[in-house]
């Protein structure tokens, strides 16, 4: 099909379900008890100055019937800061407060709401007492993004309706999204209106961020003190090397379905800190992530013959099968949420 | 002093206070009692789809040490969406949701936690049994946005680090960030830690997303319902003409210092929301300010004179003095907060 056709059939698609009246998600299907929340809110964290010059002097005409403000570009600008939200129980029941790291080309909007209006990781842990805090990395969501090229290298990388379809282990293919076709017994709520709530959280990632993002998350560390991460795919990453850089701030190290390793020159660094690893389901037949896992299960292993602990769980092999890529999201997600937590308490991070 | 010097002398500032030890901000000055939360969660509204041809396809390597990845960037994606997250206390004492709305430049970090740590009027407002959703806007924080020039209008506009101090009424006059002076009796938690972290929370902001801004918070209203309305600054736009295209779903609508009128054209469809405009202080010896005020005075007056009910409030005319035009995060903001709550209070809008 041509690529003009098959735009067509896509917005298509999307048409007919942009025009069914909205499902009143902030209605549960089965609704839970109230929590007593102590205190909430939020902060930036890290982040560096970065100044310009030589650019012209703009006059900017910020709303319409306003009146034009001179906006001059030159100057110092902050980059490379860090969102953070918390929320803080009662009781609270983790020994240490959650952070909760998303993955690429995503923000904390991972942890919350399942795209299908179901609570997410977030609830569920806060549910159980633990403290969590839900951040938007270095130029992502909250944390802002600065457009100065040279600070973030230019062009970043937005998906396509259909990519996360294809490339998160949610259809079967290319093509996959248009057929409307998914892995037998995926997980993933893929009714078109869930759909596309997920792909409106996507947000453009820059690729050359990672030095900056790492910082960050070394001051947010730094502010919040000793905690528990979960880090997911892109950033398992950070979370690997995080531990690495401060085991001390790093009770335990969960990650989900990291995207790649640690620092292997400082496996050793991980010997006080308990890893888990765990992976859903459609690993085998995917292009790439047999490679990942494999990637990470021999990093693992790096760790373990240096005097640390990874525990790794695929989550098919316990009978929890379907998972796709975002399994925080997948409709069995409290049942995921619980192997976590079950780890955790095993590891004396929850009384 | 030359565009250098001045830079250097900025950076030195800031890099003074970036090696001061963060302050625990998370632990507020008077602990105040937990609240029950009911539900809390969050969602993406509105948006559409946008089709880019005849781009080359990419390699991208995602994660170093990871597996490349094709990207197409030909195909279907979905923009100008809105995100919103909704916190819902326990009683309820708001008749109905209380949408928060940002202004430029910015995201719903305006309505949390103040820059130096204090609890915002997202906070004040659940804690009174306001249902409260707090939104960003399309191409706004937690919303995304889109790099395609065509539908974004190209470069957007971040602020330098002095702009806002500025421009918003808290230092007194161009240079004053760099002197570190402020308007007499300036409200503004002006110590440099705090001052910066407000600046992390700066976005860049397109100039030409307006309509699709607006139709974004249709979508928002059509999906909670009659909500009341708090629209701070560029938001004031959006604010006036959402309640003028569909009053039916806007109970009462609080303009905190609106930029913009709404369409003159349709002053009678206010009629039945009552209305709310709160100015702060140093008015009178702004650049801007009193033009913009004057524009909102006189389509108050045509509101009026067609049958509405617009209350204007000048908080120094009350003796409340110093406000800023980020009212919300002064150190009076829990003050100012009250005159909104008692307003909607007298409008029946609170029991």
């Amino acid at each position: 099909m041509s690529t003009t056709r098959r735009a067509a059939a896509i917005a298509a698609m999307i048409g007919a379900v942009a025009s069914k009246s909205a499902a009143a998600q902030t209605a549960p299907a089965e609704p839970k008890p109230g929590i007593t929340l102590e205190r909430w809110g939020s902060f930036h964290v890290g982040g560096k100055e970065v100044v310009v010059s030589g650019q012209p002097v703009r006059e900017v005409l910020f709303t319409p019937g306003g009146v034009p403000a001179r906006v001059d570009p030159n100057g110092t600008y902050l980059m490379a800061g860090m969102y953070a939200q918390y929320m803080v129980p009662s009781p609270q029941r983790g020994v240490a407060p959650m952070l909760m790291w998303h993955g690429g080309g995503l923000t904390g909007v991972t942890w919350e709401t399942t795209p299908d209006g179901r609570e997410g990781w977030q609830s569920y842990f806060l549910r159980r007492g633990w403290v969590t805090y839900v951040s938007d990395a270095v130029e992502r969501g909250r944390a802002g993004w600065t457009m100065i090229p040279e600070q973030t290298g230019g062009t970043p990388v937005l998906l396509t309706v259909d990519n996360p379809y294809e490339r998160f282990r949610i259809g079967d293919g290319i093509g996959s999204f248009q057929r409307g076709t998914t892995l037998p017994g995926n997980q993933f709520p893929t009714d078109r209106e869930s759909y596309l709530n997920f792909v409106k959280q996507c947000v453009p990632r820059f690729t050359t961020t990672d030095a900056l993002t790492q910082e960050a998350y070394a001051a947010l560390l730094d502010r919040v003190g000793p905690s528990v991460v979960v880090a997911h795919s892109q950033a398992g990453l950070f979370g690997w090397r995080a531990a690495q850089n401060k085991p001390d701030k790093v009770r335990a190290l969960v990650l989900v379905e990291p995207a790649a390793i640690g620092d292997p020159a400082k496996v050793a660094a991980l010997k006080d800190v308990p890893v888990l690893m765990v992976y859903g389901d459609f690993i085998a037949q995917d292009s790439r992530w047999p490679t990942i896992r494999a990637n990470g299960v021999r990093f693992a292993e790096a760790v373990r013959a240096a005097g640390g602990s990874v525990d790794i769980i695929d989550l098919p092999e316990r009978g929890i099968r379907g998972n796709s890529h975002m399994m925080m999201m997948d409709k069995t997600s409290d049942t995921v949420a619980g192997v976590v937590q079950d780890w955790l308490v095993a590891k004396g991070m929850w009384r």
